[in-house]
């Protein structure tokens, strides 16, 4: 059962604090041997790739070949239910569509003294995917960070995925086509990811690298981060759900579940103004849990980490939640757009009874990689942003120069900085 | 002297290579001293500020007070020369400008079913700026990390600054009343960091920081990163010229060596298609070397790590810079436009002979928080953008749900995902 907490008692404030801070990973520590494969990959390249693979995934590399080839991929499509491949494309239009959206503009001007400013967006040039194997491996999350690439215009996506016991997520690849990814590695763990960092023969190296993975991958990340880009490192998924007592309490739980479903590391919970009705949540999550094939994973999750919050008023939800700063907030309250403004963190907002969490896993548009471990008080979901760097542009004349000169050599000197002051100087005899 | 690369000779490959990969920076392994520091802030809060600071800073802060009062400020500000003040006013002014522009727009729409999508921004509550000590105390970089957040809208902005042998930089506190802030601390090194990070009686924690700092703040931030947020971790930095014969050498020659005196890992590169003008540059370099205060850091970073690189065509240096990915990138050519268009990877471009990159550090108004150590190939400069995050919306009334909720259950259900399907199903009923 859910850990019950209460605005009202007097322990309320050392309680929460002590829910907020709770870790839900075990953080292995699994640095030593991820170093020792990345330094092994810089050395040997293929060959370690073929050795890892043939050691952590059962797969013969050296036989079957690391790039999947297209015929391979035309296979999986085929195989993929018509229904499948239906649902990603409709989920792939609406995804590209939303991100184009997002593409910062350009903006070079000049101001008022004639400088010439300006701020210039550019695509990464080349990015790589990483996809998890096993039951972590998600079509929609192909989807969800190979799209805003290409929206980008990233010139290069890479897909390395690894072919557990010799196969390959059939759904995951026809994702990836949907997604117009096509070029594949089969290679997973530590040692994709010091591949595209660094590249062997076959595979040239990239200059970011996304994508969710388990502690090896996520400590290969940290570890070629500066060689590489990398995005965030994801936690076990939340949601938030601010709930009034005229939710059907059925639809609640299903949305807890949802949620606890993913990982035992899952967190859902609840805040709501109205006893009677979190516990009809709780007893709805109890009778629903019995009939999921997950059901293991999901209740672990909700004995462990779950948590029904009662507040006096549902507006003292706010600052609960901004301190919670949930991965996925649900409002499933009468009037949703009363709250919207004061919240200050949280990674998405689902507004109403009508918007369960779980149409932005897959269909909403938006993104579905979203900051979690209570980063949305600093940090964003993944967008067309992540896969595009920005280059100021600065241009003087003589004129321009003259005018800015003089401040700049003052600070200059200020700073101790003779060279920097003489680099400026230098050019106002010709220049004033 | 520095190293020559001439794309002609046979070799160029090899050593423009190992040239690029070339550390510049040599990394002590501090992690498990900051490491015991974090843990004893956490612990002991202030008063393991108040030890350390008596250790590494000799400053006793139980008798002068952990936090910079009012007075200390107004006292700096009186004691600072006012053509400085006048420097840093218009500094700020114009930074302030430049990065009002980058504000990102709230983006709230409905698509052609109806269904609601958003972004929407919000500043960060609270964020830390790291000031360092000593010589790299730089009031032109409270300017640059503190305006972009009080233009982004963020409520507190803090600054912890150690109080070196009991000083602290008047010129700092004046740059800091000039940007707003007022919330500052005398504390520096890992122990400022972890403060920041999780609070202590007297320091409220923040949510992300920022600033530059030596091996241990960089090693802190490192640890305390998803705690809260952090900048990036910056390099020593760097500039490339690219130039043609007609620059008076002794310009060029200046604004190598502006980088150069930076730090002893700072990086300045020359790519010329003129091997007289080179050697000309290099030996003007030779003379300006013995006239600076900073000659000893200067000269032995352009001996260590700078670089003239020979083309036959000026427009072959666009790959080259591509690669080298600079942090500062000048263009010293007749026609900077013909380049601009072939540049994808650099922190920031500088047009034509009259924009010496020494104005960007200080009065043109774009930030000089520039990535580098190539990282520019995947990251950007500190802007608005680094003080918000943005929040996903989306809203769907009973129609919208009925028309995304088929492709999202056979999504749910195609990831083995039982409880995402049934809070998608559940609704339906109802809502179809």
């Amino acid at each position: 059962m859910a850990i019950w907490l209460e605005q009202a008692s007097g322990d309320f404030e050392e309680r929460f604090s002590a829910f907020l801070s709770t870790k839900r990973e075990v953080s292995d520590d699994v640095n030593a041997v991820v170093k020792a494969i990345i330094d092994d990959v810089r050395a040997r390249g293929d060959a370690a790739l073929i050795d890892y693979s043939a050691r952590f995934d059962r797969v013969d590399l050296a036989a079957v070949g690391l790039r999947v080839a297209e015929a391979e991929i035309d296979a999986a499509v085929a195989a993929t239910e018509p229904a499948v491949l239906d649902a990603l494309r409709f989920a792939a239009e609406r995804i590209e569509k939303h991100h184009a959206r997002q593409m910062p503009k350009d903006d070079v001007y000049e101001d008022s003294l004639g400088v010439g400013l300006g701020s210039r967006w550019t695509a990464i040039d080349a990015v790589g995917l990483y996809v998890p194997g096993g039951t972590a491996s998600y079509p929609s999350s192909v989807l969800m960070n190979a799209l805003p690439a290409k929206v980008a215009g990233v010139p290069r996506i890479v897909m390395v995925v690894p072919a557990t016991g010799g196969a390959i997520n059939q759904t995951v690849l026809a994702a990836a086509r949907i997604a117009g990814v096509s070029e594949i590695y089969r290679v997973g763990g530590a040692q994709a990811v010091a591949a595209l960092a660094y590249g062997t023969e076959t595979i040239a190296p990239v200059a970011k690298i996304v994508g969710p993975g388990n502690a090896y991958v996520a400590a290969a990340k940290r570890q070629v981060f500066g060689q590489v880009g990398i995005d965030m490192i994801a936690g076990p998924s939340e949601v938030l759900v601010i709930a009034d007592r005229d939710n059907d309490p059925d639809w609640i739980a299903a949305d807890l579940l949802a949620q606890a479903e993913h990982d035992v590391g899952a967190q859902s919970i609840l805040i709501t103004d109205d006893r009677a009705f979190g516990e009809a949540v709780e007893q709805a999550v109890g009778r629903q849990l019995k009939t999921l094939s997950r059901a293991e994973t999901a209740a672990r999750s909700w004995a462990d980490f779950g948590g029904i919050v009662l507040v006096a008023d549902l507006m003292a939800a706010l600052p609960l939640a901004n301190r919670i700063a949930a991965e996925h907030l649900e409002l499933a309250v009468a009037d949703p757009d009363a709250f919207i403004p004061g919240i200050r963190n949280a990674g998405a907002i689902f507004v109403g009874r009508y918007t369960p969490e779980v149409i932005g896993d897959y269909v909403g548009g938006s993104n579905h990689v979203l900051p979690t471990a209570r980063s949305a008080r600093f940090s964003s979901g993944l967008s067309v942003l992540d896969y595009v760097k920005r280059t100021s542009i600065l241009r003087l004349g003589p004129e321009q120069l003259a005018a800015l000169a003089p401040a700049a050599i003052t600070l200059a000197h200020s700073e101790g900085l003779d060279a920097h002051a003489r680099s400026v100087a230098i050019r106002l005899n010709r220049g004033g």
